[in-house]
C-alpha cells in the first residue's frame, strides 16, 4: 500500500505535508502524567475498541503498537516518519499507538493527553486532513464521549492546547528562504498572528533538509476552520515568497548543484544522514523548480521517511553501527533511485 | 585515429605513459639561441624536407605547425597533451613541429637543440618507444647529419643533454604513495641514482592527479640502453611500492570514493580544471584497483588529455571564459563517460 507521501497534493514542491493534530481526553480519567498503570491499560483498551469494535470503515485499517513491547528502534523509526512524537518514543511505559498502514492516520495514546489523532497527508491539503481527522474523532467520541467544556472546548493537560485541541501543521521545503536568510523575520512575523514556525521535528528540533513546520499556536477563541485559514493562508504567502526567492537563483549552478546531488546519491557507497539530507535538500529544490525530472518529488520525500538512522535499522531487523548503516543508506538509496 | 593513450600498455594502472626524448643538433649551424630568423628557416625546411621527402613509412605520418602563426591556445593544447614543452609554445618564432596524427611522435624544431624528437606511449613501454625514437633519429640523421662527437656523443646546447641527448621518462600514477607521504623521501633515494622525481608538466611543474614524471638524469658515460634500463627498474620498484601501499587502503572507502567520482563526473553540469583532476585521479585509482569497472583506464587517460583548459578551447574553436569552459568541460566529460 502507497505511503501517504507517495500521493500527490497541492504545491507539493514548497509544503511536503500538511498535518492535523487533535488532542482529546476522556472523561473520568485523570491526565496521563496522574494515571496509574491499570487506567492507562483501561484507556488504552477503551481507544482501540472504539476502532476496533465499532462498525465504520476504519475498523480494520489500523495497526495496533503496544509502545512497551516494541523495541526501540521501531519507535524511533516512527517518530522518523513524523508518526509519534519524541517524548513518546523515548517512554512507552503504558502507551499504545494506532497507526493506518498507508501512514496517514496515527493514535498516539497516552501521551501528554489520553488521545492524540494525528493526520498526515502530502501537499497543501490542511482541509482534507482535518476532514479526516475530523471522521476518526467523531468516531471515538461516539464511544468514549472526550471531556468538553461549552465555555473552554475540548480539556487538555496543557492549557496551550485548550479549546479545539488542534494542530494545524504545513512542513515547508523553503531552501531559498533559507540561504536569503529570510527565515528568522518571518518567524517574528508570523509569531504576531498566532502562528510559529519550528525544525523539522517540531519544537526546540534542528531544521534539516531545510523544512519547518509552520503550525497555529492558537486553539482557544478561535474555530477549527479559522485557525486552518489562517495557516493556509500564510503558508500561501510563504509559498510565493519562496517562488520569488527562488526565482532568483541562477539556473545553471541550480541545475549543476541538482545533478551533481544526483551523481553522488546515485553513486556513492556510504552515505552519513547529515549529508543525504543535505543532498536531498538541492535535489528536491531542482526537481520543484523542473531542472532535475529523472524522478519525481516523492521519491525524495520516501528517502527522507526511509533513510533515517532508525528507519534503516528497523528495515535491516536490528542495530547496526555507523558504517554499516552508512553502506546501508547508500544502497537504499540507490536502489529506489533505480526504480 | 586512435591516440597514444587509447592503447594499451604494460602496468598501465601506474605507469600513465612512457616518453623517450632524443635531443639533436645539424652540423653548421649555431644553437637556436644564436641562431637568425634565416637560419632557423633553413632548419626548419631541412628537418622537415628529411622525412616529407624520405621513401620512409613515416612520410606521409606527420602534421607539420609552424609555430608562427598557430593560435596560442593550440600551442597549449600541445603542451597539454605532452607533446611540445610550454617554453615552445610561448614563443614560436622560428620554430616548427611536426607530429603525427595519433601523438605518438613529436619533433620540435629549434626548441632548445635544433632537434627534439620525442616518442610517447601508454604503459610502461620504455623499449617500445626507444625503439621509434631510434627510427626517427635513423631516417633524420640520414640526410641531416646530426653533430656527433666521437668522445662527447651527441653535441646539445644545454651540457646535461650531451652524450645519449636522450631523456627517458615514465609519467606514473602514485596516488597511495603520494597519500602516505612517501614522495619527497623517495625523490631523495632517486636522485641518488641518477634519476629525478618531477611534476607533472616536467621540471618545476605542480603535481596534477598524483601524477609524476620520473626520468633519468645522466646522459654522458651511459648508454642508452643502460639508462633505460635504470630507469626502468627503478620505476618497478615505484610499482611494486605503489601497489604495496594501495594493497593497505581501505577497500570499502575507495569505492565509495570511486563512485563518488565518478557520480560526480558523469551528472555534473559545471566543472573545475582542478577538481576534475581530482576526480579523475580518485577515479583512476579505483579503476586500477579493480573496484570500478564501468570504464576503462583508457576513458580517464583521454579526459585528461582532452579536459585541459586550452584543449577544451580547441574543441570550442576560441577562446571561452572559466564559467563557459567549466560547461564545456562538464559536457565532455559526460559525452566521453556515456560512450
Amino acid at each position: 500500500m502507497n505511503k501517504w507521501y507517495m500521493n500527490d497534493g497541492s504545491e507539493r514542491d514548497i509544503v511536503v505535508s500538511s498535518r492535523i493534530r487533535l488532542a482529546r481526553n476522556l472523561n473520568g480519567y485523570p491526565f496521563p502524567n496522574k494515571m496509574t498503570s491499570e487506567q492507562k491499560y483501561e484507556v488504552i483498551q477503551k481507544v482501540s475498541d472504539a476502532i476496533t469494535k465499532s462498525r465504520s470503515k476504519w475498523k480494520n485499517k489500523f495497526v495496533f503498537y503496544d509502545m512497551d513491547k516494541i523495541s526501540r528502534i521501531n519507535a524511533y523509526s516512527m517518530v522518523e516518519r513524523h508518526l509519534i512524537s519524541p517524548d513518546f518514543a523515548e517512554n512507552g511505559q503504558g502507551r499504545a499507538a494506532l497507526i493506518t498502514e498507508d501512514e496517514t492516520v496515527s493514535i498516539m495514546i497516552n501521551e501528554e493527553d489520553h488521545v492524540r489523532i494525528q493526520v498526515l497527508t502530502s501537499g497543501l491539503e490542511l482541509k482534507t486532513a482535518y476532514k479526516i481527522a475530523n471522521e476518526i474523532d467523531s468516531l471515538l467520541d461516539k464511544s468514549l464521549n472526550f471531556a468538553f467544556d461549552s465555555e473552554l472546548g475540548y480539556l487538555t493537560e496543557c492549557p496551550t492546547n485548550l479549546g479545539t485541541g488542534m494542530r494545524a501543521c504545513a512542513m515547508l521545503h523553503i531552501p531559498a528562504l533559507e540561504t536569503m536568510g529570510a527565515i528568522n523575520p518571518l518567524g517574528n512575523t508570523i509569531s504576531k498572528i498566532g502562528l510559529t514556525m519550528r525544525g523539522t521535528f517540531g519544537e526546540g528540533s534542528t531544521v534539516k533538509c531545510s523544512m519547518y513546520q509552520l503550525s497555529n499556536q492558537v486553539t482557544l477563541g478561535i474555530s477549527e476552520s479559522s485557525a486552518i485559514e489562517n495557516l493556509e493562508n500564510m503558508t500561501k504567502q510563504i509559498i510565493a515568497r519562496e517562488r520569488q526567492a527562488r526565482s532568483g537563483i541562477d539556473r545553471d549552478k541550480l541545475e549543476d548543484m541538482a545533478y551533481r546531488a544526483w551523481g553522488v546519491l546515485s553513486s556513492a557507497r556510504m552515505i552519513s544522514s547529515a549529508e543525504f539530507l543535505n543532498l536531498a535538500d538541492k535535489l528536491r529544490l531542482g526537481i520543484g523548480m523542473e531542472i532535475f525530472d529523472r524522478v519525481g518529488l516523492e521519491v525524495i520525500d520516501e528517502l527522507i521517511m526511509i533513510c533515517q538512522p532508525a528507519s534503516l535499522q528497523v528495515k535491516a531487523g536490528g542495530a547496526l553501527d555507523e558504517e554499516t548503516r552508512d553502506k546501508l543508506r547508500a544502497r537504499t538509496i540507490r536502489e529506489t533511485l533505480e526504480k
